[in-house]
This record gives C-alpha cells, sequence and structure tokens, in this order.
C-alpha cells in the first residue's frame, strides 16, 4: 500500500526497453523465422499509428477519458513469456551472505581473513617432508613433451600415421595407468592429493587426446591440398586468405612448438585448435575481481564444508538427504568458483577469448538439456572427439550417446574411486541413473515443471552420491577403530 | 566432469531462441532506436552469408580445421548482457519448499490441511457472538451507494457540481473517520479484525475517490462536446466510433447503475473507468491453481508466522533483523499470495483483463524504481488521481513527489496505529525515510549494487519497522500483566 510518483529518466528508459525486448521475443517465437521488416508488421504499426491519432483526437476534445486499463496478463504468469530474473539472483547472493553473515564472522575471528592453514596442508600431505601429490603433477610434463615429439615427428614424416598412432595410445594409455597405479601403492597420498594428481592427469588425457586429433585433421587438409595443388594450380582464393592471414596466425607445422604446447596445457579448454581466439588485453579490474571472488569463494567453501553435518547414523537416506541443503549450496558455491571465477581467471591471465565455459543450465527444463550445458569444455570435447568421430563412421545416435554416458560415467567412478581406494560403483550408478531419469522428465514433465524436477534431482540425487560414498569411507578407515577400541 | 551427446529438438530450439533475443535486445540498446531493416544489419548479413560461404568451402576441402572457439563472455559477467534466470526463480520455490518441508509435515499432522481454525478465528474474535469487523465491512454499503446516488443526481443535474464535490468529500471523510472511531471505541474489535476492516475501507476511499475524479471527467467531455455540437454539426468521426462502439460499450450516464458501481468496488483495481477491458472468458485451470496457490500459501504464512521468533529481549536491533530472515520471506509470500494469486483469482472470477498488478521491482536498481513498480494498482491510482492533476494545477515536480510520499506514509501509519490503539509513527518515520534512502542509491550505487542495495533495505528495513511495534505492543499489553503478576 505504498507508491511513489512517477519513476525518473534512466529508470522508465531501463524499463521501457525491457518489455519491448520481452514482446519482441514473443513475435519471434511465434513466427519462429524472423524477418525483420515483413509486411504484416508493417500494417500492425501503421494500426498502432492509427489509434494514437485517434488518442490525440481524444485529448484534443478536452481532458481524455483516461481508459487507464490494458488487457495483459502478470508477469509471473506462464503467459507472459516474461524471463528476466536477474534481480532474483541478486536476491539469492544477498540472502546467502546475511545468513552465513554469522559464519562468517566465527571463521573469520577463528582462523583469520585465510583459511585454516594447517588443516588444509594435512587434507594434502600427511608427512610435510614427502609431497606425493605434487611430485605426481610434476611428473606428468614428461606425457607432453612425449605428444610433442611424436608431433612433430609425423609432421616431418619421419614415422608413419600407423606408428604415431600407435605411440600416440601408448603415451595416453599409460597417462590414465601410471597415475592411479602410483595413487594405489604410495600409501603418503591423502584422499584430496589424490583427487587433485587424477583431476590433473584426466584433463591432461583429454587435452593431449584433442592435440593428437586436431594435428592428424591437419595433416589431413595439407595433404588434401597438395592433391588438388598437384591437379591444378587453380584455388586462388584458398591460398591468398591463407597468405594474408600468415602474418598473424600460423598455420600447421608451425604450431608444434613447446610454447604453444605449454598455452594450450594452461588454456581453460579441452579442445585444441590453432590460432585460439584471443582477447584484446588483460582488463586488470576484472582479474582483481576474479582474484578477489576466488579467495573469499574459497574460505566460504572450506567453512561450509569443514561445519556440514554428515548423518551418518541415519538410515533413512533420503530424508537425510533432504535436509542437506548445504551439500546442495557447496555444489553450487563450487560451481561459480571453477567454472565462473577460476577459469575466467586464468583465461584473463592467458587473454584466451572463449570464456564460455557454462550456458543458462539453470533454465534446464529436461536433464539432458542440464548435463549438456553445465560444463562446456568436457561437452565440448565429447562432441568434438567422441560423438561426432562415432557418427561419422555410421555409429547409431543412440548407441553414440549412451557411449558418451558410460565413458563419463567411468571418468567420474575413476576420479572417485581411486583416491579413496574403495570401488563401490555409486558414482557409475549414479551417472547412468540419470538416463532413465531423463526419459521420464522429458516424457512426463515440461516447462516450469521439469525445471523444477531437474533442480530438485540435483538437490536431492548428489548429496545421496555423496552421503554413499562418506558413509563407506567412515566405515571402513573409522568403524574399524572403533571396533578395535571395543575390543 | 559430466556431460551428454547433442541435445535433442525441442530444448536446443529453445536455447537457440534463448540467444538470439539476447543478441537482439543487445543490438536494440545500443541502438536506442530501432528500425527493424537498417542498411547496417543488411550489411551485417551480408558479411556472414559470406562467412558461411567461407566456411562451406571449407568443409568441401575435407575436413575442415574445425575452429571451435569463439571470442565471447560467460553468461554470469555483467558484459553478456544475459539476464534469463527464469531457473533461479524455481530453484528458490524448490528450496523454500524443502527447507520447509518439516515445518509443513508438523503443521499437517497438527492441524490438518486445513489452518488451526480455533487461533485464526480468535484473531478476528474475541466474543464469537458479537463480529464487530463483519459489521463495520457490511456498513460500509451505506457509503457506496451515497456515492452512486450523489453521481446519478449530478448526471442530471439536479445539484450543481459544487454541491456535488461537497457533498462526495463529505461522504469520503466520514469513509475515513467512522471507521477508525469505531475501532477505538470499540473495545471488542481485536487488532487483525481492525486492520481488514480499516484495509477494506481505505481501499474504499480510494475507489469512490476515483470514481467521483472519473465521473467528472466523463461531465466535462460531455459537455465541451455538447459545445462543439452546437457550434459546428461536425466531428463526424467521434460520433461515428461512438455509435459503433455502443452496441457493447456503455457511455457516460449508463453507467451508474448498481452493477456497474459494485463490479467496480470488487474489481482488483482503484482507478474507475467506463468498460473495463474484459478477458474473453474465465479459465478453469487457472482459477483452480490460483486457489490452491491461494490455499496452500495461506496455511504457509500463518505457519511461518505462527512459527517467527521474536527477540523481544535483545536490544541491539539491527543485528536482530538481520537474523530475522523468516520476516522478509513472511513479506515475499505475502506478496505473491496477495498480489498474483488472490487477484488474479478475483480477477479471472470477474473476467477482469488488466493482470498488471506489479512489474519487475525484483530487477529494480533504484529505490524509487521499486516503490513505483511493486504494488501498480495503487501507484496508479496516485499517479492518476493525486500527482497528475497536482502537476496540471502548475504544482513543482519535487513537492508533488513528496506530497504523494507524504500522504502514504499517512496511510501507513492510518493502518498500522489505529487497529493497535498506539500511535509511534514508526511507520511514518519508515516511509519518510525512504527518501534519502533514494536519494543515497541513487547516487552511489547503480547496477547490480544498486539491486543488491534495494534488497538489504528490504530485508533489514522492514524487521526493524515490524520489531518497533511488536515490541511496543508486547510491552503495553503483556509487560504490565507480568509486573502485576510480580506484584
Amino acid at each position: 500500500m505504498s507508491e511513489t510518483a512517477e519513476t525518473r529518466g534512466p529508470v522508465t528508459r531501463r524499463r521501457r526497453t525491457t518489455i519491448t525486448s520481452t514482446k519482441q521475443t514473443k513475435r519471434q517465437d511465434a513466427r519462429e523465422k524472423p524477418s525483420p521488416c515483413s509486411a504484416k508488421e508493417k500494417a500492425a504499426d501503421k494500426v498502432q499509428k492509427h489509434a494514437n491519432n485517434n488518442g490525440n483526437v481524444e485529448k484534443e476534445m478536452g481532458k481524455s477519458t483516461q481508459q487507464c486499463h490494458n488487457l495483459q496478463e502478470s508477469l509471473l504468469s506462464s503467459a507472459s513469456g516474461y524471463s528476466n530474473y536477474r534481480g532474483i539472483l541478486n536476491w539469492c547472493v544477498v540472502m546467502l551472505v546475511l545468513s552465513n553473515a554469522r559464519l562468517f564472522l566465527e571463521n573469520i575471528i577463528k582462523y583469520g581473513i585465510l583459511v585454516d592453514p594447517i588443516q588444509v596442508v594435512s587434507l594434502f600431505l600427511k608427512d610435510p617432508y614427502s609431497w606425493p601429490a605434487a611430485c605426481l603433477i610434476i611428473v606428468s610434463n614428461v606425457f607432453i613433451l612425449a605428444a610433442l615429439y611424436i608431433e612433430r615427428r609425423l609432421a616431418v614424416g619421419t614415422i608413419s600415421e600407423t606408428t604415431g598412432l600407435i605411440l600416440h595410445l601408448f603415451n595416453l594409455t599409460s597417462l590414465l595407468i601410471f597415475p592411479s597405479a602410483s595413487i594405489l601403492t604410495v600409501t603418503s597420498i591423502t584422499p584430496v592429493g589424490g583427487v587433485l594428481s587424477l583431476g590433473t592427469y584426466t584433463v591432461l588425457f583429454l587435452k593431449l587426446y584433442s592435440y593428437m586429433d586436431s594435428n592428424k585433421w591437419c595433416r589431413e587438409i595439407r595433404h588434401a591440398k597438395a592433391k588438388r595443388m598437384t591437379r591444378s594450380y587453380s584455388c586462388p582464393i584458398v591460398a591468398q586468405s591463407n597468405g594474408s592471414a600468415a602474418n598473424t596466425n600460423v598455420s600447421y607445422p608451425g604450431n608444434l612448438t613447446h610454447r604453444d604446447m605449454y598455452y594450450f596445457i594452461f588454456a581453460p579448454t579441452l579442445c585444441y585448435q590453432l590460432n585460439f581466439p584471443r582477447s584484446p588485453r588483460i582488463r586488470k579490474r576484472f582479474l582483481i575481481r576474479r582474484l578477489f571472488e576466488m579467495l573469499f569463494l574459497m574460505q566460504l567453501l572450506v567453512g561450509l564444508i569443514q561445519q556440514t553435518p554428515f548423518p551418518l547414523s541415519s538410515l533413512i537416506l533420503p530424508l537425510a538427504a533432504s535436509s542437506q541443503v548445504p551439500n546442495h549450496l557447496i555444489w553450487l558455491i563450487f560451481f561459480y568458483w571453477f567454472f565462473h571465477s577460476s577459469l575466467n581467471f586464468v583465461a584473463e591471465l592467458l587473454q584466451f577469448g572463449d570464456r564460455e565455459f557454462y550456458r543458462d543450465w539453470w533454465n534446464s527444463e529436461t536433464v539432458t538439456y542440464f548435463w549438456a550445458n553445465w560444463n562446456i569444455p568436457v561437452h565440448k570435447w565429447c562432441l568434438r572427439h567422441f560423438y561426432k568421430p562415432m557418427l561419422r563412421k555410421g555409429v547409431n545416435k543412440f548407441l553414440a550417446q549412451t557411449a558418451v554416458f558410460l565413458a563419463s560415467a567411468f571418468f567420474h567412478e575413476y576420479l572417485v574411486s581411486v583416491p579413496l581406494k574403495m570401488f563401490r560403483l555409486w558414482a557409475f550408478m549414479g551417472m547412468m541413473a540419470q538416463v532413465p531419469l531423463a526419459l521420464f522428465v522429458s516424457r512426463f514433465l515440461n516447462g516450469n515443471y521439469g525445471n523444477a524436477a531437474v533442480w530438485i534431482s540435483l538437490i536431492i540425487g548428489q548429496p545421496i552420491a555423496v552421503l554413499m560414498y562418506v558413509h563407506d569411507y567412515y566405515v571402513i578407515h573409522y568403524g574399524r577403530k572403533t571396533e578395535a577400541a571395543l575390543i
């Protein structure tokens, strides 16, 4: 029951543009193929102008009857087609900060601005004089250089394509087996150190596979071009465009340098290409803001993880999971920390241009859309190096999709089971359970109901999988101790 | 680290439209005046086509080099201009439901599906055999009919304009004084009953004022038309349009019926006009959904209010307020319950077409924008019957705005102080404190920071005002009792 007079300049303008754009979107949806200057629209404009003229006539007549109501829907009704809820996102952030203010204050009083250093270090190291995880990560350079030297040999033709492929596959297989074998045998590696080094190796595996594939494509193009050039000395456009581009861009064999290789290794992408798009300059304010976010959210994450209660005694897992809202918040904050703050920070430092690390998965109305849009680097890799090559080889579409899901489930299991030294298949089953869930949601739910179903599966499904592992881990490591203590 | 293969049909299409619309909006913002078929755009299209052709040439050359990265920003970066966060709204709803699931279950087990009837009834009645608030609301019909009969006399001209105005003003003044006098003298009225009946009378005051004003404008137009008709028998367009519209629409004196009056009284608007826009039919599914929301949210609200702890002993009010997040949630749920569910329900029943009961205040970046957009019926009334007439009379713009704020502050105080029988001026001061706050926010903050400031003022400001009244009310009513008990 409160109000004020007319809004001021900038605000009014903003609202108007918002509503215009909404209308435009709706119109576009209705027509499907937007042609900017159709006859219908012009007619509509004329009608509107006519209406305005009528309005003027009425105004001239004296005070108008002031017809102040229009036929329209409320914004929150789904029929209105309105979708600008940026403010709700801000509300979530404000609420998160305010409701955790007490926690923040306590944490800062206890540990200071930085993260509790001893507890964090103890996650990585058992013995402060041996750094097994760090050593493992440093050793990975061997595999990177091996891939580079194989490619150099292939480029000059001293080894055949088949030999190169065998060498590459040997390199990639050992890239997966070596770290897992080390983690399983070296007892001084902690679970967190194990996850970190194994994650690094997995990322490296995907990157080097992409490197191999892309360079092979480059050789094929060079080969095709050479053939065409032999047949006839035509095709001047391509040659010219290559010539003009050569000033700034490198072409195939010129990319096989240490500098190019390590730029790709550190760049926030899994797909190799020649001449990545580069941003014009390093924006210092952007960099500092991302760095601040990284540090602040790191603090928040560690604080939340340390304080999350795991209801180990409760056997009714779904109910326990529904009270595991903090678990979901940790995942959301981790998502923002990793995919927005950290990857953007690295990209800004390296002037890497493509910042699409995620798409609008929060609006996803099907499970498939969620999996295809929350992690764009991995999704892009799967599409480019796994799914499309399979389709080109004539594999059935559904089979290819299932294969991608299987591979993804394998890597999930690999990343969780090896560091924890428990083979439980919960992660594998969790991933494979997505397939029937996706079918169910896409059949029976759509629109906002589908979106709510995706959110519920995220809020409830993830904590269950995490709880399974935590439960088993505690039973194995602390259950025995308590048993021993009892005896 | 999980992904799936290409998205399926409908999802891909949806995403594409989303991103197209975003781009369109941005382009529109940049140009400010959107002309759908400018030369620049055509040129851009040509360039793009050319680029596509180049792409085809490359594809024909064999496998392309697959340049899979583009120069682009992350969606959450403010530079991307992306604003579709419908999913976040759904997330909030899901989180609200899940985190209150325990509360819901307990409430349903305790009270059943319906609201605890005895406690709710006891809010309205002290003595179940006397219904003072209901009687007060029934008596209000006298004022409605008085306004209608005054207008009928004015229409036929048996009383002069001045006499009519005096009679109307007398009617309106007694409409404000009579209920407050009754509430202050009749001791059997509870605070909740008092707020309800006083709210009804205030709404009625605004409606009847609008009725008086609109009918006066109608008479002025009739007068002007008659004058023009006497001067020359021209102006056929207006006559014709009136003639064709007369089949369905009523014109001035024909609207002074009981049916029209009571439609306006029950319609969810405060501004009278002849021939409200009507929706074509009553959508039964829409109606049932709104009804379900009304009942469910009513249950939720009562449950939340009953369980909200008021930290009466704490003297550090701001800190107590920051822990008063439930208070803010109650306000948000009340907003949705009243402005979306209830008003839409009533509008659907009455086939009232204009459903704009609120605009996108959640995106408001200034305090002014918030006050102008969260309560559209009152805002529209103020603009039409208070602010614009003042401007027409030559009042300064800033003075008119302050007057609107003062009137609004007066009604806030009136609605709170009279039923509680405490005159503390907290609500009045709370409203007037918005003026310096608005100046501060619009000067120093903009964009998402301004939005966050508005949210913080809502989250912290409101609970403080509510706490003030609750604190004083408890001190007056229960403080004495405890003192008496101690003696």
